[in-house]
């Protein structure tokens, strides 16, 4: 519980800790001292709903999770180089789910150090070295994965991009390279995925092969954008007559987000050589896992190199990941998501029809991307209104996030546990926030243009905190829209 | 507890588990079910004394620390971009035991994580490339440690030595480059230090500056080395005056393991740039940290480029290694260290007296080393004679292992709560195995003998295992020696 008043945490944050470590709403943050399932609570006692946590995956602090933590911790917590029967139940859990090509685990902390060893692995297998990466894309923090991450290197202050490094376009339909105004579906995808084939061919042309290409199976970081259903296919063959490995990240979109699968690379018809899977996977306890085929694990084994992860596989993460897995099949999380996604993006879409300001709506089960723009024409992206609608929502104790390379993109991820009805207090929100946008801006210009006659002015009515219990709104009529 | 028989434990763990993660004792593995403080007990009940587990550092399943997580796990697991107390706590704490220049602390989960992050600061800060490393080293598991770690990058499969990487020999004053035969301790550490300004005066020469130097302050996978007094204040020296930052890898070492300070780069007159921490943080939970100056926090800072690590920082993991912490103050676990260590220490060096093939014993606190030779003048390493020692001794119901570029090093690195009885019971049973080796050697030669008459021979006598309870061993008269 809260042991310092807040004003002292922010000072000794503000001290001891890196700045590069940056808070959600830097300038006023929340301090959060507990959580249940999709809320999350502060100093106060006030509730937040949380549609930011893809971590939590199977709600915040789940009774059996916890149970499975703590039963576990009382008993054993070592190392994998001692048989343990937690990992290799889990390795078959999360197997089950797979296809039959991909036979072989290994179990680390971070969704990081599974890209990390995915790169190194598929190094190994190819004798290769240049990798495909798309535009934005985020694949973790270490230096071996800002380096392949558009998202980090490409920043002003980034490492820039390396010579073994190549960028595809972000097959996004709505606001890449190639649109949907132009194209059809199946266009796009080879459009798309042609960008890809270049990219082999010139690597092929310098008389190299390449290394592998890696892609998260949804785009998270690059704005909530689902490829076109050709696309992976395309590509992974382009990527293998170019010699090199496919690697799936799901880090951020495994584990039944999607509500039809498991993972999102089963949403297109392709078989991954790697996959990796990360967050959802300890519900927060640092615990990830790389899975891979028999042949790629075997030439890893051949160099004799032995690969030891202290933490990575101990029976305590393995058995919060397999409470993890349980819990998503005991309360049917997938279909939960799919049937409550379903509903989200039905909403937002009807919502998109009221206000112009959301350009796209797209989604696939508790993973949803609403794209903010200045007008539905020209789609320019409107980082403003998106960082408004961020602030407000936070005002009325809802937490949402931006992302994508505009920072335009409104971000539903939240824990699996999220209902209809908190769809129902998102999109109502949302609906009376839009309609301040257009309040706003008037109020800017207003503002402006009192700044310009040198007087002082301070409006707190839109920047002020509504500390009205969440309950208020909620008992709104929800179908006014 | 025990869910599958042993067997079908070791059928999935090598069907399912990338092979490169390799099990102690191989061809018969140990399967642990439970572990309470320096004790671990297989799925038969039998209990094993611990001289392995750096991690579990305050005990296996120590009460307060499991308390500390399950109390926190059932409140709250978030990301630090919330407000939380648990973090500044910890970093409290943690720079309390640090000299003034070290400021800044920046979580992650593992001590890989620490040391990649530890690389990209020195990166950034100095502009700088190039990394001084010594022989025998080991960062971790991470693509860029692996390429810093002689350990590993030097194996026949290894990845090789690339050009930014410089390796200076392992100031081992037993049996490096220069030995304590022809040199004075002082003149030791010159003369290894003299090595780390050629590299730098080579990299200067080359028109480029040094980016960091980075070293374990007691060297554990180059076999329990300590380097001399001096050598660490010298090459500081010759490495700032080339650019470069000192990197101080504490992630096996650190904690109190040394008895007389928290850290071993306190065993020297030296103020690191960067300290990494990690294995006994968490006490087997995946909790690590980075701690450097503001100068340095500012330089990341100052890219722009944001720090975000899932799940480094959570309440868990600063709560657990906050209860870690609390536990080595509570429960003096710094002055036992001391105490046991010295008390292991004197046994052992009496043992060397009566046991020719134990060439040097070394060792601080409860990081404790024993050179293993064929003859006291060569010095030649005696692998064989360790690795039967480490197999002997595991039928002794004894975990030690062995390590160092020949493997002929037998490693004590117990949990802190080691006993000056588990000492007793060690030496007291090397004692006896080691009796056994000469006698082994003339049985080897029998068997060779007979082989080569093509007589099919198996000798049980000294491999099969004992399981006596380990209590009938402690009950020897312990002053035998």
């Amino acid at each position: 519980m809260e042991q310092l008043p807040k004003t002292q945490t922010i000072a000794l944050r503000e001290k001891l800790i890196g700045p590069s470590c940056q808070l959600f709403f830097r300038k006023d943050p929340l301090k959060i001292v507990r959580a249940k399932d999709q809320y999350m609570y502060d100093e106060r006692g006030d509730a937040y709903l949380d549609c930011i946590n893809n971590v939590a995956h199977v709600g915040h602090s789940n009774p059996s999770v916890v149970k499975a933590g703590c039963d576990q911790m009382s008993l054993l917590n070592t190392n994998n180089r001692f048989l343990h029967d937690e990992i290799v139940i889990c390795a078959q859990k999360i197997l089950s789910t797979l296809p039959d090509n991909l036979e072989v685990c290994f179990f680390v902390n971070s969704g990081s150090e599974a890209n990390d060893l995915a790169l190194r692995l598929a190094q190994i297998h190819t004798g290769n070295k240049d990798i495909i990466a798309l535009e934005h894309a985020y694949h973790g923090h270490l230096t071996s994965l800002i380096d392949i991450s558009h998202y980090k290197f490409n920043l002003p202050g980034g490492v820039g991009q390396k010579e073994h490094v190549h960028v595809a376009p972000c097959p996004d339909s709505y606001r890449g390279k190639y649109q949907d105004t132009q194209y059809s579906k199946d266009e796009l995808g080879y459009l798309y995925a042609e960008e890809v084939r270049q990219i082999c061919e010139n690597v092929k042309n310098k008389d190299q092969g390449v290394c592998a290409f890696i892609a998260e199976s949804f785009l998270s970081c690059g704005g909530q954008v689902i490829p076109p259903k050709n696309y992976f296919e395309e590509v992974y063959q382009h990527v293998r007559n170019a010699g090199g490995l496919c690697i799936a990240d799901e880090v951020q979109v495994g584990f039944g987000r999607i509500g039809r699968h498991w993972w999102a690379f089963q949403h297109y018809d392709i078989k991954p050589d790697i996959v990796t899977m990360g967050k959802p996977m300890g519900n927060g306890h640092p615990v990830a896992c790389l899975v891979t085929t028999r042949e790629i694990a075997d030439s890893f084994f051949n160099t004799g190199v032995e690969y030891f992860n202290t933490y990575g596989g101990n029976p305590v993460s393995c058995a919060i990941a397999n409470a993890v897995f349980d819990t998503i099949e005991r309360e049917n999380l997938r279909e939960k998501a799919l049937v409550v996604g379903e509903y989200l993006l039905d909403s937002c879409q009807m919502l998109a029809k009221k206000h112009k300001c959301i350009g796209d709506v797209r989604g696939c089960g508790l993973f949803v991307g609403l794209d903010l723009v200045e007008d539905a024409t020209s789609r320019k992206p409107n980082k403003k209104c998106a960082q408004y609608v961020v602030q407000r929502m936070r005002e009325e104790h809802i937490l949402v996030s931006a992302d994508g390379p505009e920072c335009n993109v409104i971000k539903f991820k939240p824990p699996m546990v999220f209902t209809k009805e908190n769809a129902d207090e998102v999109v109502l929100t949302l609906d009376r926030i839009l309609k301040e946008v257009r309040h706003k801006e008037q109020l800017d210009a207003k503002i402006k243009s009192l700044q310009s006659q040198q007087a002082p002015v301070t409006v707190e009515a839109h920047t002020s905190k509504d500390h009205r219990p969440r309950r208020t709104i909620f008992e709104q009529t929800i179908k006014s829209i």
